[in-house]
């Protein structure tokens, strides 16, 4: 039923300071069922893509440290499906690396490459504009992104310039794309939202195999020719080594700067399918369910006592009693515990660094 | 150099409900370091009255369940001198019963009986006190109580009325006593502070074992034939069989209303040692050093941003940042945790009965 050509990139490379305690270096955001609904951010992708491709062809790229994390969060995958990269290079050797692996299997591939750690509302939605775009770019070789049609002036995003055209491949909400603006100041957001041709960047990626090989080959040629030299050795026991020797020398450098925008076959796939990068504490809040109090918690054994309006994340069994917070975040994990104020969530990485150097590295 | 018949007994039976989570059930007050100066408040008082006693004459008496950690806090005392109670039976037979153990070693002895979990700031006038104490009542049959000169109104402690006498055995701070009165309403509290004829209840009491002896057979006769049956079982292997048969039929009854409140030959002695019951977490932050953020920390990873006027308490290693609290209460023990504001401790009782109901006796 699925088709055979098309496959699934799931980055899952991330480290999670913003989300200390709840994540990571250790334990990063994808490996953590941050909405509190009993799966982790790589499972709900993992069975997102599943209905849109084959299981056995999608990928997870991810560190080597969280093989085994994958490993047991992903229990229905091949340990040949998890793709482990040494170093943290961006986005462009990752998915460089993945188009290699994939080539050595099925050079007719359509790719769809995607972030493990984001929340998707309408998942019917979403596998329909995947399948469509998969469509298109399986007949047109153009490097697809999709758009997210924006709700409010977020300053954390990316964006993208479309041009208002008729359409593309018969399909009306695909459009040519102008520019890619990085997270903007408000105002400019402001604008950006009346002026009504900007999307935000999802980092959701199409195309087929042929078709970025040859972006590759034109915009980040440093870096195809190191991955180019290792034909015959994906999928085989000499991979490792030869991948282990080329990331160290490779720079790193972003799929979106690198190649979409610099490319002239860029489009957009301007979609609605209630999306959210996750990216702070209060876009979690926004999304999870909460109490009359407007609370959101997490944690079995959890009383709450004149309090309105936190988030609180607490190992399943702790047994802890909070009285007269509002607008707090309340998370432990790990043995360390975080409280702070839902305005001052910023300042976190900053009580990171802190204890980082006061206590030591081994502590986060 | 210290008296052979001087004699202490240690009362170290409390349950810790009102310090949860850092006092409990399974660990109250008396075993933990609540000041985080090093020592547990039962070893500040043992290392007290070693200063007025022979190590070997101070008997702790405690519940059964403490007997391992009183072990263990007190490793310089023989297991004789540990008294342990099958069941919680308030002070007056707790006092008997060291009684009857003691007589059975020595007749003459002269005993201070004294709460192990409260604070005493100026140890030298505590032991000068005890010592001159002691020695009055080695003299005369009377049953001495220690009445700390109130400092202000507070409604959490029993109150002595004495009578502005030219003192007694030659000790001027030694009156007699005109009433026993318990936690008072704050106006009459206030009231009896400017009388100035009130002290404060310390529940430290000096007598002779006669003395006392007379008293529980005049006042106390039910519970006083109970103990006397097992003459000559005391010190032996029977003693403890004895002890579970008497004590499931006694009744529960303290020391003051039975014995205090009734007797004419009570003397109080007026001292000024710097003392607190330590019955709140008020109490507690009073006395704690603090930062120059007015935050008292027991913690050695603990971080505090933009916090004044808090009361933390963390295990050892746990990592932990707070920020944005002003006036708060943060403890966590035994894996349970509480975030409160210190206005409201007098709900952490409740709070601690909701856990029991709602999630089971065993989570405090």
């Amino acid at each position: 039923m699925l088709n055979n050509n098309y496959y699934c990139v799931i980055m899952a490379g991330g480290v999670g300071a913003r989300f200390w305690p709840m994540s990571n270096s250790t334990t990063p955001k994808q490996f953590i069922d941050v909405l509190g609904d009993g799966q982790t951010l790589i499972q709900k992708t993992f069975n997102r893509f599943a209905r849109v491709c084959p299981k056995e062809n999608i990928y997870i790229v991810t560190n080597k440290a969280y093989h085994d994390q994958t490993r047991e969060q992903l229990p229905e995958i091949a340990d040949e499906q998890i793709i482990l990269e040494p170093y943290r290079r961006n986005t462009a050797p990752c998915i460089a690396y993945a188009n290699y692996k994939i080539k050595a299997k099925n050079p007719n591939a359509v790719i769809v490459v995607a972030p493990s750690d984001h929340y998707i509302q309408k998942e019917d939605v979403f596998v329909d504009v995947i399948s469509k775009g998969l469509g298109v770019v399986s007949q047109n070789p153009c490097l697809l992104t999709i758009g997210i049609r924006p709700t409010f002036p977020n300053t954390g995003y990316g964006y993208i310039q479309y041009n208002e055209d008729e359409g593309f491949m018969g399909n009306p909400s695909i459009y040519s794309v102008k520019t890619f603006t990085e997270k903007p100041e408000l105002e400019m957001a402001k604008s950006f939202l009346e002026s009504g041709d900007f999307l935000w960047n999802a980092g959701i990626f199409m195309w087929s195999l042929d078709t970025i090989d040859k972006a590759f080959e034109e915009f980040l040629p440093d870096i195809n020719d190191l991955f180019k030299q290792g034909e015959g050795l994906y999928n085989t026991p000499q991979e490792e080594e030869f991948i282990d020797r080329i990331y160290q020398v490779c720079r790193k450098i972003s799929i979106d700067y690198g190649v979409m925008e610099k490319a002239a076959n860029v489009k957009v796939y301007a979609a609605d399918f209630g999306w959210s990068d996750l990216g702070t504490w209060g876009s979690l809040y926004d999304l999870r369910k909460k109490d009359d109090k407007l609370n959101t918690v997490v944690g079995n054994h959890v009383k709450m006592y004149d309090s309105e309006k936190c988030i609180v994340n607490m190992p399943r069994n702790k047994v802890v009693v909070i009285q007269g917070l509002e607008d707090y975040i309340v998370v432990e994990n790990n043995d360390m515990l975080l409280i702070c104020k839902k305005s001052e969530e910023q300042q976190i990485r900053q009580y990171v660094t802190d204890i980082q150097v006061d206590f030591g590295k081994e502590f986060v």
